[in-house]
C-alpha cells in the first residue's frame, strides 16, 4: 500500500490496457490513487481532472499491466545454469536432485527467491506464482520485496529436506497457510505431477482446496514419456485420472500440457480449468510444445510461466512471451497462430484469470490494483514503431523495462530496484554459488 | 584499422576463444596491436610482458569473438514491425513487397543499414552478410560506422526499383564489386532463391563466382510449399538443381533450409556448402525447423543468421543463438542436441567459415583480427555463474554485451556507440517512419 495518499499520473506514449484486441491508446495517463486504478484518459485531462496528483512523464514509454509469471520456482535460480543439455534423467538424477538434497533449506529458499524477485522484477514481472519448499519463506522475500506472489507448496509421495511424505508436505503447508496473513500473498497447492503423487493425495487435495478456496497447480503432460509410461502402469493417461478425481475446475493449473489430443482439450475447455504454458523450458527439456493455439481456440484460458532458472535459464516473461507466439507458429505451421496481442494477454491477463485474480490485476481497469509496468521504447531496437504491442512483443528486451509498480507502490524506477538491496543480493548469491561449485563433479 | 599503433590488452574475468569444445580462460587477456589480436595470456603475465600497453579492464566481464550475423536484410530495419503474424502471401503482397516497391532508393539503403548497424554492434555483431539491394549504399554505411560486412547483391528475375532483370541485377551488382575496395568489405551473389531466378542465370553466376572468387548466397528450401511446388514444375526439388547447375561448393551459403531430407544433407557435407540457419524467422513465418543437429553430425558447417527486421524482428544474434539451441532440442526431441557451445560457434566461427573468413575472424587466436566483444555477466540475471558459456547462450541478453572492436578499433565502449551518430540515426528513421505509415492500410 502507498505510504501517501496522494494520487499519481503515470503519462506515456502509448498505454496497452489489454481490455480489447489489439487496442492502444496514444497520449494516454493512467491514474493511480492508493494501490488503485482510478482512470485512464488523456494525458492532458487527466492534468486537468487531478491537478493535485504527482505526475510522472514517461515519453517514448507504453504503459502495460505487470506480467505475471504463472509457473516458476523461484529459489532455483541459485541453481541457473548448474548443469545444461543433459538428458533429464541425467540433469535431475546427477545433478538438481543431489545439489537440492544438499542445499536446500530455509536459507536456500529466502535468499534464492530474492534472487529471482530481483529478477523478476527487472524483466516486468508484478505477480508470480512459485512452486517450491519452504513457502513461508518464500513468501518473506516477496512481502518485502513488496511483489504479488502465489506461494505454492510443494506435494509429493517422497521425502525432501521439508517434508518426509505427502501428509506432512500438507500439514507443514497448511499451517504456513492459516498462520501467514498478508494482503500480496495467496498460497496454493503444488501436488509435484500426477506420477509422484498418489491418487488419495490428490482426492485430500480437492477437498482441502473446496474447503478452503485454494487453487492446485500441477505438472501435467510435461512429456510424451510420462504420459506413456503412466498410461502403461494405470491404465490411464494421467489427465483422465485428474478428471476422474475431480481435480479438473476452474481451481485448476496445469503446467506444461505439452501432450494433449483433443478430447482433454475439450475437458479443459467445459472445466474452465487453466493451462500454464512454459515454452523455453519444454524446449530445452526437448519435452514438446503446448497446442496453445488449439487451446485458445477451444475457449480455455492459456497463461504463461517461465519455470524455473535451473531449467530455462531465467525468469524473462518478454523473453517467454516471444517464445510463446513463435513456438505457437512452428507447431501450427500457421504465421497466424498466436499473434503478439494474444501472446501479451496471456503474460497479462490469463496469468491473472488462472491465479484467479482476473478481477484484480491483469488489465488496466478502473477499479483494479495497479501492477504495472512502463517500456522504453525509444530505442534503436524497437524503431521505427508502427505497433506498440507488436514491439514489445518482437522485438523489445528486458532491459527496456525501465519501471514497475505494484499495487501502486513504485518498486523500480529508471531500472533501479527501490525496495531491494542488489549489492546485497550479489554477494550471497556469490556465496551460495561457491558452496553450490564445489560439490559439482 | 588503428589510428596509433599502441597495443591494447584487454584484461576480463574468462575469455572464451571459441576455439576448444566448452573451453574458457579465467582472468584472462587478449592482446592487440593494431587490428590483429598477437596473444592471448594469463592478465598478469600480459601486464608484464606488454608494459606500454593500454590495459583495459574489465572485471566481470568475458571477452568472446563478435558474433557473425550470417544473413541478414539490414536496410529492411525500416520495416520493422510493419506487419506481422500474417499469412506469408498476404505479408509479401500486401504489405512488404508494396512497401518496398514505394520506398526503396539510395537513400533507404543507406539510412535504414545505419539503422541495422547501430543494432548490430549494440548485440554485438562485428561481421554481418547482407542481402539486399543497392550495395554501394549499403555498404558505405558499413565502412563508415567500422563494422566488418558481406553485401550481396540481390539476383532475380523480376523488376524491382534496383534493377529490371537478371542481367541489369548482375552488370549493376559487378560494377559496385569492381569500384568499389575497402578492407572491411566483401561483395557476393545473392540470387534470392531457386524459384525466382532461372536456371540459366544460376548457370552465369557459377561461371562468375569462379572467375572473381566470390561466394553465392541464396534462400533454398525455406518452406515446405516451395519445395513442393518447384518439384511439380520441375520435377526435382530445389536443391537437386543446385547441384545439377554446380552451385553446392564451399562458395555457397545456402540459407533457411528447412526442408532437407538425407541425401540432401550428405551431398551438403560432400561438397563442403554452408548452411545458414535463421531460427526465429523460420519459426514466426512458420516455415519449419533447419535439422542443425543432423547437419553438424554430417560435418556439414553451420552458421546463424537473424534474417531481416521486418520478419524477425530483429538483429539480436544472443537471442537467436539460444533459439538455435533451444529449437534444436525440440526439432530431435533430445535435450542434448546444439548444446551452447554448438550453438556460439554456430553464431561466431561457424559464421566466419560461411563467409569464407574462417583463417581471418571468428575464433580468438593469434593472427586473427580482432574482432572483439565484452558481455558483463556480473548481473542479477547472469548469477550465479557456473559455466559462462552456457550463461551467455541460455541466460545474458543484449544489453549485457558492452565494449565491440573490430580491426582492433573500439566501436561501443560501455553501451555508447563510438562510430555511429544515434541520436541522427533515430531522427531519421523517425521520418522514415511516419512517410511507411502513412501507406499502411
Amino acid at each position: 500500500m502507498q505510504d501517501s495518499n496522494t494520487g499519481q499520473i503515470l503519462a506515456a506514449d502509448w498505454v496497452i490496457p489489454m481490455t480489447e484486441d489489439n487496442q492502444w491508446m496514444d497520449n494516454n495517463a493512467v491514474v493511480i490513487l492508493n494501490d488503485e486504478i482510478v482512470d485512464l484518459l488523456n494525458t492532458q485531462e487527466a492534468k486537468n481532472k487531478y491537478p493535485d496528483y504527482d505526475v510522472i512523464d514517461l515519453p517514448g514509454h507504453v504503459i502495460m499491466p505487470g506480467f505475471v509469471n504463472s509457473h516458476c520456482h523461484a529459489a532455483m535460480n541459485l541453481l541457473r545454469g548448474f548443469s545444461d543439455d543433459l538428458p533429464l534423467k541425467q540433469w535431475l538424477e546427477d545433478a538438481i536432485w543431489p545439489a537440492e538434497g544438499k542445499f536446500v533449506s530455509n536459507e536456500f529458499v529466502y535468499e534464492g527467491t530474492q534472487l529471482a524477485i530481483a529478477e523478476l522484477i527487472r524483466s516486468g514481472t508484478t505477480c508470480f506464482q512459485d512452486m517450491y519448499f519452504m513457502p513461508k519463506h518464500a513468501a518473506n522475500a516477496a512481502v518485502e520485496a513488496g511483489i504479488r506472489a502465489v506461494i505454492g507448496f510443494s506435494v509429493m509421495e517422497f521425502p525432501t529436506s521439508w517434508a518426509k511424505d505427502s501428509q506432512e508436505y500438507i500439514d507443514k503447508g497448511m499451517a504456513v497457510f492459516h498462520d501467514y496473513n498478508h494482503p500480496l500473498i495467496d498460497f496454493n497447492f503444488a501436488p509435484h505431477a500426477p506420477y509422484t503423487v498418489a491418487k488419495e493425495t490428490f482426492e485430500k487435495l480437492v477437498l482441502l482446496s473446496e474447503e478452503h478456496n485454494m487453487s492446485i497447480q500441477v505438472h501435467v503432460h510435461e512429456t510424451d514419456f510420462e504420459v506413456e509410461s503412466f498410461e502403461k502402469e494405470h491404465g490411464v493417461r494421467p489427465i483422465t485420472r485428474l478428471k476422474e478425481i475431480g481435480l479438473l475446475t476452474p481451481k485448476l493449473n496445469a503446467v506444461h500440457m505439452t501432450q494433449l489430443n483433443d478430447q482433454e482439450i475439450q475437458w479443459f475447455a467445459e472445466a474452465g480449468s487453466h493451462v500454464i504454458h512454459c515454452p523455453q523450458s519444454n524446449m530445452k527439456l526437448a519435452s514438446g510444445i503446448c497446442p496453445t493455439q488449439k487451446l485458445i481456440e477451444a475457449g480455455v484460458n492459456v497463461a504463461i510461466g517461465t519455470d524455473g532458472a535451473a531449467s530455462n535459464n531465467d525468469l524473462d516473461m518478454l523473453d517467454e512471451t516471444k517464445s510463446a507466439a513463435l513456438v505457437a507458429k512452428l507447431d501450427e505451421l500457421n504465421p497466424t497462430a498466436m499473434n503478439a496481442y494474444q501472446a501479451l494477454y496471456a503474460a497479462t491477463m490469463g496469468g491473472a484469470k488462472a491465479l484467479g485474480k482476473g478481477d484484480k490485476i491483469g488489465s488496466i481497469t478502473k477499479g483494479k490494483l495497479a501492477d504495472l509496468i512502463a517500456i522504453d521504447l525509444n530505442r534503436i531496437e524497437t524503431q521505427p514503431l508502427y505497433n506498440p504491442i507488436s514491439q514489445i512483443v518482437y522485438a523489445a528486451s528486458r532491459d527496456q523495462i525501465t519501471h514497475l509498480w505494484v499495487n501502486g507502490k513504485m518498486l523500480m524506477k529508471n531500472r533501479e530496484l527501490l525496495t531491494i538491496d542488489s549489492n546485497k543480493i550479489m554477494q550471497q548469491t556469490l556465496i551460495w554459488r561457491d558452496k553450490i561449485a564445489a560439490i559439482k563433479v
